[in-house]
This record gives structure tokens, sequence and C-alpha cells, in this order.
């Protein structure tokens, strides 16, 4: 199943996806959001639609970012080998965790904003997953089973800002700079996690492009050490980190400029686009 | 004039502070919380509290953090030149910056809770600031307009966690570690920020001993400076870094444990009490 949080006439809602339509949820769930929705329980969406046709053709409505206001965005830096030798960054026996405010996403078809004052903002293509059941202490066994499904991302960053000190706040929290769609997709249609490709696409030449069974840790281990330091929630996000090829380390530099557009592709996930605008 | 979040009956509320007491303000305001409020306005508090008499007396309530649902915890990190130099990193010509969930707050008088795995929890005092109008590239002159009020803080840290990789985030974000209060503390009241003294005694010794005005970066550039890369909004919250002293760093090495009394005060801002419990 494919779940969308969009917008139409101003108003936010959320749905399924089915024959290049919307089945709207709002009414037939009664929740507020995708995210109260999940902590509901996906179980009974499909009595929800049975028998019922689109309320809204895709391309009618505008993209939001799958979860609009998570509780928690967890980010994970250096989670494919080849990213991090290219930031020449240690191994590291634990996951690198930074975080993004939710007001830093933007649905797909979205523009994703590049500050004026700076030519240093990167792509990063990325697995999103989303927490469906909390908890604290989950094992690595138990993680799968906390997952409502994945989505594209895009952690797209502003490296200066990135780089001011140690920590990479700033330059990862720049308003409407974390795309995050189209769709969030279950884990019966993705499938086991393994040689599905990630790839990233920038005015149509493939900058990066891997498997997702190369992260350093898998999302078990992600969901699984995460939830040692914090409780997980329904809704929460954890962006798994970015294979190799961005474009702070290409040579020359590959920064996005206003106009372009960036395509973060994942197999049996979806495809992510969004433009670049100033 | 001092405000107070907090709850009695397992109903939370939130009020002033007046003659040892609370005089609520969420039935005389209507809004939902402390941080509504502030978006509300507080000019308009003076006239609802006109002629009351206290609601409860302080010692009948619980002490909730200031800000119990924050939009945004902003932490600084190293930004006295004492700490900077006994953890041994580089000047920066920039804040550091990395954040917390809301849900890692304690009150006053509320347990900090210590992990059974780890004992390396450390203490941190620190001023915290409350922002009042929020908004974008805020510059330094008008900064102090955007501030609601000051309390204490302590951003206690999981030593351990904290130094699983060059990020900063697991070790600040564990449940129940970020003390807040005991009260929000309008500007008039704590006067221009300068030679107030800072102090953070564990079991009443004295382990940091500092003063404002020894912050690398003053609280306008932490609110400029932040303001270059997000928006802020009311009730968002900025921990503006902890003066030498932390426990880590001593000979040897002083970490909080089961049953400690950990008390960071500020002169004109108040004081903060928390046990330690495992």
């Amino acid at each position: 199943m494919k779940f969308i949080s969009y917008s139409v006439g101003g108003v936010d809602s959320f749905g399924v996806v089915v024959d290049g339509g919307v089945i709207d949820l709002k009414a037939r769930s009664g929740a507020a959001n995708l995210k109260a929705l999940i902590a509901d329980g996906l179980e009974g969406v499909a009595g929800m639609i049975e028998g019922a046709k689109p309320d809204h053709a895709l391309a009618d409505v505008i993209y939001l970012p799958v979860i609009t206001d998570p509780g928690k965005i967890i980010c994970v830096g250096l989670n494919y080998e080849e990213h991090r030798i290219e930031t020449g960054r240690a191994k590291a026996d634990h996951p690198t965790i930074f975080t993004r405010f939710a007001d830093t996403q933007v649905g797909h078809m979205q523009s994703i904003i590049k500050p004026g004052f700076s030519d240093m903002v990167d792509y990063e293509g990325e697995l999103a997953l989303v927490i469906s059941k909390g908890g604290r202490f989950i094992s690595e066994a138990d993680a799968l089973g906390h997952v409502a499904g994945f989505a594209c991302y895009n952690d797209a960053t502003v490296r200066d800002f990135q780089r001011h000190t140690t920590q990479f706040t700033p330059g990862k929290n720049f308003p409407c700079t974390g795309g995050f769609g189209p769709f969030l997709v279950t884990p019966d249609e993705v499938g086991p996690l393994g040689e599905q490709r990630i790839q990233t696409r920038l005015n149509g030449q493939v900058v990066q492009d891997a498997h997702l069974d190369q992260m350093i840790f898998p999302v078990t281990r992600l969901i699984a050490y995460t939830s040692t330091w914090t409780n997980l929630s329904p809704g929460d996000v954890i962006v798994t980190g970015t294979p190799g090829g961005v474009g702070m380390k290409r040579n020359p530099p590959l920064y996005m400029k206003a106009g372009d557009e960036i395509v973060i592709e994942i197999e049996k996930v979806g495809k992510l686009v969004n433009t670049v605008s100033e």
C-alpha cells in the first residue's frame, strides 16, 4: 500500500494511492493526519477503502512531506562506506546521528530552497523509514515490526554551514531543504531490503548509485541503536544515510543551483523529484 | 514577572508566581500552555491577574519544564572559554549547535534519570532563553526584543554516548536529562546580562562557577546566528552553553549517581534543583 500526505484547495489531507488517484482517508479514518493514522494503526485501512474510487487524480494534488509533523527526525551520517571514505572520516562503531526540524521538509515536486548567500547546497539521496509502533530498547530482531513503511529522502545540505563547527546542525536545518516523498510505501511492497538500487540524478546525470544492502548499519541496527537513547513514537522518521557521490566531494564540486531538477529514485520505494529555487 | 508551568492533581497548567504562590493563567488566558500564551503575547497578563490571589501554594504544585513542548530546543556547545579549553576543542568562528528533543526535559525538583548502563552522566549548568516573537534573520541589535525570558538549564549529558561519534545527539537526548526551571523570568527582572553569577553545585560542592558575561558568543549573537538558518518561533528554547568544570574533565572524573542532588543557580534567574535517580 502507498500512503500520501497532500493538499487540495489549501486543505491538508492524506490518503491511499490507487490507480493514479488518491482515496482520501482523513474523513474515512477520522485521524488528523498520516502520523495520527499510523498511531491508530494501519490495519483498518483496507476496510475503509473497500469499494471506494479515487477522490482526486494524483495530478491534481500538491504533495506534502510524507509525514508533515514528525516528533523526531533522526538522520544518519556516513552510513555507506564509499561516502565515509570520500569524506575522510574515521570508521565508527556506532551510527553517526544528527537531527532535522520538521520545518526543513518539503514534499515531492516542491522546491528545495537554496539560500541566496550560499553556493554550496548539496544533494544527499537516502532511504527514509517511518516508525509505526513506538518503543524503547527495541531489539534488532524486532525492529522491522516497528516500521510503517519507507520513502525517498533528499537530505539536502548547506555545506558551508555544516562545516561551521564539528556539529552538523546548521547545515542540515535550513527551511525547505529535506525532500521527503513521494509516498510512504509499506514494507510488503518494498520486500526485504537488499539489492534495491538507490540513485540520485541531478539534471538527468547520475551522481549517486548504490544498493540498499551497502549500508554500514542496516535499518534494524539503526532502530535498535536509536531506541537505546530515545523513545521512538509513531510517525518518527529515520533517514538512513547517503551513498558516495555527493557534490562537495566531486572534482570540480557539483552543487545545486536555482532551476536544477534533483531526483532520488529507490527501486520499489519510488521516485522523488524536486526542483531547486532561490 | 515569573512564569511557571506546573501540574496539580494530574492536570497540566501554567501561571504567574506571586507571594510564594501561583496565579493560574490557563483559564484566565484561554491559552493551552505557556508556549501558546507567549505566542499570544505576554502584554495582557498584568490585566488578567489584577486583584487575583494565588490559586495554589508553590509547595503544592509539581514543576514541569518551563516550556513543556518547545518546537525547537537549540543547544550551544563550547560557549565559555574555560570549558572549550578543558575539552581540548579548537576555537570556532561560529557557535557549536546541537539539539534536544522535548521529551528529554524535566522540571525543577524532578528526577534526572541516569540510565543503568552508563556511569558517565554529567551535569552542565546553563542559561536558557525562550523566544517570544519569532523570526528569521534577526539582527543582533534586535535580538533582545525576541526574548520572552530566561531560566536555568541542566544540559545533563551521557558522555559515553556523546562520544560514540563526532555528533553529540545520542548523549544529549536521553529521556529526562534536561533540567529546565524553575521559572521563566522576564528580562526586566534579570537586567542586562553581564555579571550575574552562574553556579553548579553537586551535593553542595561548587563544581562550576562563572559569570554570564564570560560567554564567547553572547545571547544576541546566538539568536542572530541561529535565525540565519532556521525560523525561530514563540516558545523555542536556546540553551546557551556551559562554563568550565564539567565532571568528565575533573581528575578524577566526577559523574552524577543515583541519590545525588544537582543545583544550577543563576543570579536573578533562579535556582534549579534536581535529584538523580536510576
